[in-house]
């Protein structure tokens, strides 16, 4: 059932890497060169990539989101005891520039499309990355803007990244459904003003953290029933209805 | 032997949590109550907290320490199965209260006087949570500052926190030796300018982060060897020596 808070949005904008992609893809397709626990390294190459971009933001020593996703892979590596070898380094590598993007993308972006709204990624990824995603998942026709944080050098939840996704998509923070599987995001995201909804993939706790989405779903296709078709004429550039 | 990198240097200042003090010992106080893994319970315990701070920084939207780490213990709790448990969480934060020291912090912090340093602790936490660790390690006479970011309203690492340590001991960033267990903290504080000594208690690889520490260690006890002994009265209160 389309709740209110979603009413009134003109666009609905997707984190990339968790959301759209799922990021374990790599490993998994290299698994069986990753010794008895390819998951555990999987996830500490996701969390040292996000602890990077955290912790050069916080350092003010910017890097761009592939580097450091070479940096984190590196350490992931080292940890478990494949450090010495390249050539796995560098197919799992390959394999992080054309992820698997998860089952229901497509057919929710069109869904989203044909509810009236624009459709947008906003991602950490560095814009060859984002390119190499969107064109392996052959997303790129339902997709209005692909926008990448190197606009503004800094990574989430950094309020200046969820500004430019207003900016760039010129509506107010309250006219944007913002969709993401990161937990932290989803509330960066809420506490600049955006309407959130949370894709509670792999049902995690709630984060004590500021900022409140609107609904959380398992999956992106529980999100076309919660939004209105917005597909009138009657509304401003803003999102705002007109006066009545 | 003394390395040539902390030759000059005025003070050592040490990170408190995970460095000085351990922050496994309050779920080892009460593991008997935490199931089958208390070590997982205790980790992640660990990893929210540290991630809210970087988080709330990021998002402008601080709260002290002590806030932090109840909402990174009630995520804990609610991710193993203990969130109704209100008896237990109390125990727990008490036992925050009054964590450990690691055995060898005492004899550390005397040989460092000795060596002509002043002391000082440097700290993501609350003033009244470093009050009660001190009182609790009975190390208070050993330090000559105990310094909170609260001061700031920023946590580590921005550079605004390490800065702090240099005004308040009025020495320049390469006057200093900080100390930390904590990689991406010592990275940090390198970065600032300050002669690091990373403390890798736990055998971890090292972090691909901006910022090179002058040394590594696997508990303080092997820090004063590395000192120099500055007890001399020929060095100006900046920590450079005096023209020849």
């Amino acid at each position: 059932m389309a709740i209110d808070a979603l009413r009134g949005t003109r666009a609905c904008v997707f984190d990339a890497y968790g959301t759209l992609f799922d990021v374990h893809g790599a490993v998994r397709r290299h698994r069986s060169a990753l010794g008895d626990d390819p998951g555990a390294v999987s996830a500490l190459w996701r969390q040292k990539q996000l602890e990077y971009t955290w912790l050069r933001t916080l350092m003010g020593a910017h890097a761009d989101f592939w580097t450091l996703t070479c940096d984190a892979l590196d350490v992931a590596l080292e940890r478990y005891g494949f450090a010495g070898d390249g050539e796995l380094r560098a197919r799992l590598l390959e394999a992080y520039r054309e992820l698997d993007a998860y089952p229901e993308v497509t057919a929710t972006l069109e869904t989203v499309r044909a509810r009236g709204r624009a459709t947008a990624i906003l991602s950490n990824g560095a814009p060859a990355m984002l390119r190499d995603a969107v064109a392996a998942a052959d997303i790129g026709p339902l997709l209005d803007h692909v926008l990448s944080i190197e606009e503004v050098g800094l990574y989430k939840p950094r309020p200046e990244v969820y500004a430019l996704a207003c900016s760039r998509l010129d509506l107010l923070p309250e006219a944007i459904c913002f969709l993401s599987a990161n937990s932290w995001d989803a509330h960066g995201a809420a506490h600049h003003g955006l309407r959130v909804v949370w894709v509670n993939r792999f049902d995690q706790p709630v984060d004590r953290l500021p900022g409140e989405p609107v609904a959380t779903i398992r999956s992106l296709d529980e999100l076309p029933p919660l939004l209105d078709d917005d597909r009138g004429p009657s509304r401003g550039a803003s999102g705002r209805p007109p006066p009545s």
